[in-house]
């Protein structure tokens, strides 16, 4: 491995594109090699290599530094405790700060997205039917967003970002969870502090660069 | 609030049971606040009063130097950033080393806990049935814990705890998920290397204390 970075992606995976998203901000370069998590029993994720290096079959894994690295947390908290300073920094310095930011993004990583993730609803599929699965998703995503409004709302100062002028790691799991949100029907109007956030966070080359449909193996418009 | 650290505490909940271990590692005294989860809908974690500090209805809240804190990764977290040093810290000073407690960490935060969580279960069984929801939690129980064996006996330096003579915050959150794992019928006798480090963590005072038995709320033995 070396000194190359290597991020194990899939272009529509939230967690991935959290990653994608803390990797572009930090002006940190790497390879994406996709790992098609629709390939079957023993392909993508489920292929013995790849099982290696991620024992729980799940994406994003990122090599870095003659390392391998999994779960976004601790991948997102490694790229910030090793590329740190003015304009790449993702937490801002003081320690309530720092809790209040860990706390919206947990509302999203533990709170929301371990229960729209794709093994997880195929299995309420098989357990409750199709129609169960579409509104055990909304469900979720409905009830995780409304406590971030919430909490964003109130520790929102007015800035563009949820928690004031800096860009920070809950701007960098917002974003991937309001995709998330629209492609399993909810919409982000419902959550009018989230929203604008949202907007003005697609306008920043970081964050566009990290979107799934930009990303090596998205599908291609009309294929 | 001031000066005193005041816990909202329910004795069962994996996640509480994380904090306090973090509390009492740290040598923190507070004040235990039980909120019973079983109250019905418009108490416990449901009234007014814990809504407006906990809007996710969740336990536990952290009422520590002036501030409301929530979720238990943000709160332990906020715990090692303030409270360091030889025999209290709970992470390693190396940033890969971290990394790798935080990759264990999140395994159990993000990858099992949210699935056995009981207004999940609780959805689950109105969906499917109860048989259903049995089977539900000891599956990603199961998927889970297999994950994080792998992992963790990669790592295991043959030391008494997860990453060797240090306890860190990878054991603060595998305790709790060992107690939550057998309540649900999962033996942690199948995963051997989990299971002689959680031998070993039920010997140290701070985990002993932190002990769902022990909490202020747990039924009184033959009441």
């Amino acid at each position: 491995m070396g000194d190359s970075v290597i991020l194990y992606s899939y272009w529509r995976s939230s967690c991935a594109y959290r990653v994608r998203i803390a990797l572009h901000w930090k002006g940190i370069e790497y390879e994406y090699r996709a790992v098609d998590l629709n390939a079957g029993a023993d392909a993508g994720q489920f292929a013995g290599e790849y099982r290696a290096l991620n024992p729980s079959t799940e994406v994003p894994t990122l090599c870095i530094d003659g390392q391998v690295l999994a779960q976004s947390v601790a991948i997102c908290e490694y790229l910030e405790e090793t590329h740190r300073g003015r304009g790449v920094s993702l937490f801002p310095t003081d320690a309530v700060a720092r809790a209040q930011v860990r706390r919206a993004v947990e509302l999203i990583n533990s709170g929301i997205q371990p229960l729209q993730n794709a093994r997880v609803v195929k299995r309420v599929r098989e357990l409750a039917g199709a129609g169960a699965q579409a509104e055990w998703t909304k469900e979720w995503i409905r009830f995780g967003l409304q406590a971030l409004e919430t909490v964003v709302a109130r520790s929102w100062q007015g800035g563009p970002y949820c928690f004031g002028t800096e860009v920070t790691m809950a701007d960098v799991f917002l974003m991937p969870q309001a995709y998330s949100s629209e492609r399993f029907g909810v919409s982000m109007t419902d959550y009018p502090t989230l929203n604008r956030i949202v907007q003005n966070l697609h306008k920043l080359p970081a964050f566009a660069a990290a979107h799934p449909d930009r990303q090596p193996d998205a599908p291609r418009p009309g294929a």
